[in-house]
């Protein structure tokens, strides 16, 4: 038995409490500031009031102030928070992480750099931490937190730069139905994982143009955005020196993210016509990462495209979305530049 | 304006015309020995049985006797048989091609030797011909054909070896709908989306499993097989020498063949319990492409193990669809055997 401490208790880093209790350790669940409530109400009844399920029996709960003693004799510290608090948790919590406590982030996202280098966050930390070493691993994947707390056959990939420290967190946490694959490529497996939120937008466009032409799902455009899509993130793994294979987590993990969620609603409303700024109005006070990746990424791939390091046509789909978003443009998928010519 | 004879007025074959009517061709749309009904009433009404669409206004229709007179003056014949009328096609119709007139295959499939190598179709047809000289060229991606009918966006790849023709053919036949991207990497195209058939019953499986434990749809489940399956296709493929990017047009294939169809009932099926044999009772009369690539590709991987030039580990889901199919196994997802190990 371990102690696991998690903190960020939105819905992925709460339901991380179920694979952990399955396995026996004792799991200490701290609330960032904006959790008080899922922790207060977590703590008197069991339910997270955002996953909509009770959470294991037998979790400590801690609010922030108290996260000392959370952290105290801990083995392994999960980091819940979102890319919209990994500022908040470079300032506020790698401090307090004594050196030979490990983490692993489930946060997904990418920050770009200046000189349009993509840098994953396990990279960022280390650079925000001085002198101080700490091993920072992350987890990527398909992974829908709710189905991981119903216990769904769900499969991740654990990456980091020590792959025996990776097999002791997958000792840790593996059970009959949370599968870890596990990978030193940390960029590839970040890079893609963290692409397919923005990409996901660029399938539910297809959608909300469906719905505006005959109210249908319509496949075969999805397909050709899925397929375009795979493309697009091959080659920013590509200029990122990542392993090719590293984009099966994120073909997978666009497969699961097109179904639900917020990106698919805004990518419809896209769709459907509306503008970038009222579709953000409907979608009130919803946190967007996939808004972040897209505009992050394609701050980079411009970047490098002035510098001459590739080329735009590469990245057409990636471009009509930062365009979207940035600029306003209407929705008006550039199909004929999905065309390739591929010689053997 | 060019004249089109298309071979096989089955559903893909009948929904070619589509972008080859718009394109202003004359078109000429002869059934096989099976397509008697098809054509009879489609020449009568216009109506497609099976497509359930009005076909474009202008086709000229024939029965197989006729075909002589639909190929006179053809400058493109397609071919839009079935897998299953691969024999056929190679038996009656080759023989009648003349040698300047290129052939474009809607078919999707692969056929093994007792060597354990995969051949694609334009290659068995250039097997089977002696000294005749064809181009044979083929298309591949996603394509459900009743959204080609209905003009819905769709992207497509026509391969073959000779990228001149390959960029005459799109030219006949790209509309502002139909997008074609071209390729010389016959067998990468080819395997990859023949592939897809296969790999989307496996997928299914837990689609069915789902619907046995709670009548939901569960996505980590699907997306872990999915990410599975891309990287068992990426194996196949660099086993038949392919361009790895020739994965794409097999992704994108796959995401739209999950959505619907056969394949997904049988998986389906498979899934929720039923043996092979009781599933495909329940599926009488209908032909199944992904049974018959399952068998022949794990019948050719089987082979390679054998003869060491392979793992059976590297497979686990392609054989365990083969044991459900072959041997009557019960469904149990190999999902420990899915996770990796990848050093950088």
């Amino acid at each position: 038995m371990a102690i696991i401490t998690i903190v960020g208790s939105g819905q992925m880093g709460a339901a991380m409490s179920y694979p952990a209790r399955d396995c026996g350790h004792e799991v200490r669940l701290v609330g960032t500031p904006l959790d008080r409530e899922i922790i207060l109400e977590a703590s008197k009844t069991g339910m997270h009031k955002n996953l909509k399920r009770r959470l294991p029996d037998g979790i400590k709960y801690f609010q922030i102030e108290d996260i000392d003693k959370a952290l105290s004799g801990a083995d392994l510290l999960i980091s819940g928070v979102s890319s919209f608090g990994v500022e908040w948790f470079i300032k506020e919590i790698l401090p307090l992480i004594p050196e030979n406590l490990p983490v692993l982030s489930v946060t997904k996202g990418l920050q770009d750099t200046p000189e349009g280098e993509l840098i994953p966050y396990p990279w960022l930390y280390q650079s925000r931490m001085g002198n101080k070493k700490l091993s920072i691993n992350a987890v990527g994947g398909p992974c829908i937190s709710y189905e991981l707390a119903d216990h769904i056959h769900t499969e991740v990939c654990f990456c980091g730069d020590d792959i025996g420290l990776l097999r002791k967190l997958k000792s840790l946490l593996e059970t009959s139905y949370y599968h870890i694959s596990l990978s030193t490529d940390v960029m590839g497996v970040e890079c893609a994982v963290a692409l397919k939120n923005a990409y996901a937008l660029g399938i539910s466009l297809s959608i909300g143009l469906a719905e505006k032409q005959d109210g249908k799902l319509h496949y075969n455009a999805q397909a050709a955005i899925f397929g375009q899509s795979v493309k697009e993130m091959g080659r920013i793994l590509a200029l990122t020196g990542s392993l090719d294979e590293s984009i099966v987590f994120g073909a997978g993990d666009l497969y699961v993210t097109v179904f639900g969620g917020r990106t698919r609603l805004l990518g419809t409303l896209l769709g459907k016509g509306l503008s970038f700024e009222k579709a953000m109005e409907e979608l009130k006070g919803v946190t967007l990462e996939s808004v972040a990746i897209t505009k992050c990424t394609a701050r980079a791939i411009k970047v490098q495209i002035v510098q001459n390091r590739v080329k735009a046509e590469d990245f057409p789909l990636l471009l009509h979305m930062d365009d979207i978003i940035s600029n306003g443009t209407a929705v008006n998928i550039p199909w004929s530049k999905f065309e390739s010519e591929t010689i053997k």
